[in-house]
C-alpha cells in the first residue's frame, strides 16, 4: 500500500504544489499517493494549511505526522484533536531567504531615508548624505531562524545589531538580550527595531504605550512577525506624536487589512500584504518530502512544533 | 618647518573637514600646518576638491602630492598643470560602506518592488511574493573597488552576480565579462543592471539604445557611477516604451540636476542627489592622513591615479 498524503490547504495551494510535490516525492523514492481527497482512516500524512476543512484530526486514524505548509501555527497549535508529531515549515531557500531579502530592503530604505526620493514631487536636490550603517543600531525582538538570519544579513552589511529573545539564545555576532530588563536596554538604543517573535498569549502586544516609549525618538519599526505583537492603538498614537518615525507592516491582527483600517492611509505607515516570508513551492515542497521520509525511515521530523511553548 | 598642508575645496567643507583633518593629523604624529591659505610656494599637501580655486598648480614649486576629497577625479586629471603624485580618495569606511549600502537598498527595492506598497493610493492587497533573489540576475559594469564591494555584498544576499570591466578582472565569486561580447552577455541576462564605471571618454554612453536594447524587458537600471555613462534621451525613450521598468539615477551630466529636467517628473525614474557614496569626514580624513605619512616616511601614496587611463 502507498503511502497516503492528504494535500488540506485551499484549491489556489493545489494548483501551485501538486508539482513541485510530486517531484520531491519522487525524488525520495517511496510509494506514495498525493491527492486532495483520501478516505481519513487510510492517510498517513497531512500536508496542511491551518485554514483548511480539515479542523478535526480524529478519523485520521493512522496520521503519522501534520506538515504544516505555513510557518505560523498559530491556528492549529491549540487543537486538541491534533495529537501527532506537527511539523511547522522551515523553507529555507524560500521563507527565510524571502524574509532576509525583505528585512533587509525596508531596514535600508528607512536607514538610506529612500521615501524622500521616491516620492519628491518639489524635486528638493537635498544632498546630506545618511550616516552609515555602523551608526544605526538595529533591534531584533525574536532570534529563532528568521531573526537569526535576518540578524547575520543586517551585521554582515554593517549594522550594529542587537537581538532580544523570551528565552536566553546565543546567536554568531549578535548580543541577546533576555528579560524585562533587557527588552528595555534593546529598546533603548534601537533606531530601527523590528519584530520577529512568534505570535503567542506572552507576546501579545510587546510593543505597547510604555515600549514604544523606550525607543529613541525618530526610530523605525519594522514588522514582519505577526499582527498580535503590536498595540495598533498605541502604535498609532506614536506615529502621530512623532515620537516613531515610520512604521513598516507585513502582517496585521485582520488580514487582508481592512480596507478602512487607518495604517492604510496613514502617512507614516507602509503597508505590505504578508509577502515577507512567503513558502516558494519548490522549495517548500522539498522540505516537506524530506519529512515524510524521515517519517518513512523512522528518523525523528524535523521542525516540530513546542506544544507547551506555542510555536 | 612644519608639513604644509593646504585645504582647497568648498567653505562648508572645511567646516566639516578641519576638526576631523586636525585629529586625524595629530594622530600621525607629524608637525604640520593645515589652513585654507598658503602661500603656494610653502605647500606640501594639496586636500583638493577638483571645484576649488586651485585650478593652476603651478606655483606650488614644492608640492609633493594633491589628496582628492572626492572618488571621482575626471575634473582635474586632465589638468597639465598638475604633474604630482594624485591620489583619489578611497574611503572604505564612508565611499565603499555608502555605495555598498545605497546599492544593496535600491536594488532590494526593485527587486522587492516596493515602490507599489510605499505608494498605494487604492489600498490594493495583492499577496504575489517576488522571487527569491537566487531568481534575479544582476550585472554590474565596473568591477572597481566600489563595484567589487556591491557585488559582493549583493552576492551575499543570495543574488547572481555578473560583472563587466574594460579590462579582465578578477573577483571572488562574480564571473567577470570583457569586450563588445562580454557586454552583451552580461546585459542580456541582466534584471537588475549597477553602473559603476568610471566616467571617461571610452565609457561615455555606455548605456545607449542599442546596449539598453540588449537588456530583458522590464529590466531595472541603477546609476551611482557617472551621469555620462546614459544617454540620457535613450534611457527615456526604452522607460516610455516599456521596455525598462524603472531607473534609480544618482548621478548626472548636470548637477544638481536642472529643475526642468525630465527624469524629475518621469514616473519611472527616481532621482536621489549624488548621495550613492559620501566621504564621511572622520573616514575620509584618516585615509588623507595616511597618505601624508607616507609621503613624509618615503613610502608609497596610496591611490594613485593613473593619468592614462583617466581614473
Amino acid at each position: 500500500m502507498p503511502v497516503n498524503v492528504l494535500f488540506a490547504a485551499h484549491k489556489s495551494r493545489w494548483a501551485q504544489y501538486e508539482a513541485p510535490l510530486r517531484t520531491a516525492l519522487d525524488d525520495i523514492g517511496i510509494d506514495y499517493a498525493l491527492a486532495t481527497e483520501c478516505p481519513p482512516e487510510d492517510v498517513d500524512y497531512i500536508v496542511y494549511a491551518p485554514n483548511s476543512h480539515v479542523q478535526d484530526f480524529t478519523p485520521y486514524t493512522r496520521l503519522k505526522a501534520v506538515l504544516n505548509l505555513w510557518a505560523g501555527v498559530e491556528d492549529a497549535v491549540g487543537n486538541p484533536t491534533l495529537t501527532v508529531p506537527y511539523a511547522r515549515m522551515v523553507d529555507e531557500e524560500g521563507l527565510t531567504q524571502g524574509m532576509v531579502e525583505w528585512v533587509t530592503g525596508h531596514t535600508l530604505r528607512h536607514h538610506l531615508g529612500m521615501d524622500a526620493h521616491i516620492v519628491n514631487p518639489n524635486h528638493v536636490w537635498n544632498a546630506d548624505a545618511p550616516p552609515v550603517s555602523a551608526d544605526r543600531p538595529v533591534g531584533i525582538l525574536g532570534l529563532g531562524e528568521l531573526g537569526s538570519a535576518c540578524g547575520q544579513a543586517l551585521r554582515r552589511l554593517g549594522f550594529p545589531v542587537t537581538g532580544w529573545a523570551r528565552s536566553p539564545k546565543s546567536v554568531d555576532g549578535i548580543p541577546c538580550e533576555t528579560g524585562q530588563d533587557g527588552l528595555e536596554r534593546v529598546l533603548r538604543q534601537s533606531q530601527i527595531l523590528i519584530l520577529l517573535l512568534p505570535s503567542t498569549q506572552a507576546t501579545e502586544n510587546t510593543l505597547n504605550a510604555d515600549t514604544l516609549a523606550m525607543l529613541p525618538k525618530g526610530a523605525f519599526i519594522i514588522n514582519p512577525g505577526r499582527g498580535p505583537l503590536i498595540d495598533d492603538d498605541a502604535l498609532l498614537a506614536a506615529l502621530d506624536s512623532g515620537h516613531i518615525a515610520h512604521a513598516t507592516l507585513d502582517v496585521f491582527r485582520q488580514e487582508p487589512l481592512p480596507k478602512d483600517h487607518p495604517y492604510w492611509s496613514h502617512p507614516k505607515v507602509t503597508v505590505t500584504p504578508h509577502i515577507a516570508s512567503e513558502t516558494r513551492p519548490p522549495s517548500a515542497a522539498r522540505a516537506i518530502a524530506e519529512n515524510i521520509r524521515r517519517g518513512e525511515a523512522g528518523e525523528p521530523f524535523l521542525y516540530l512544533v513546542d506544544r507547551d511553548a506555542g510555536y
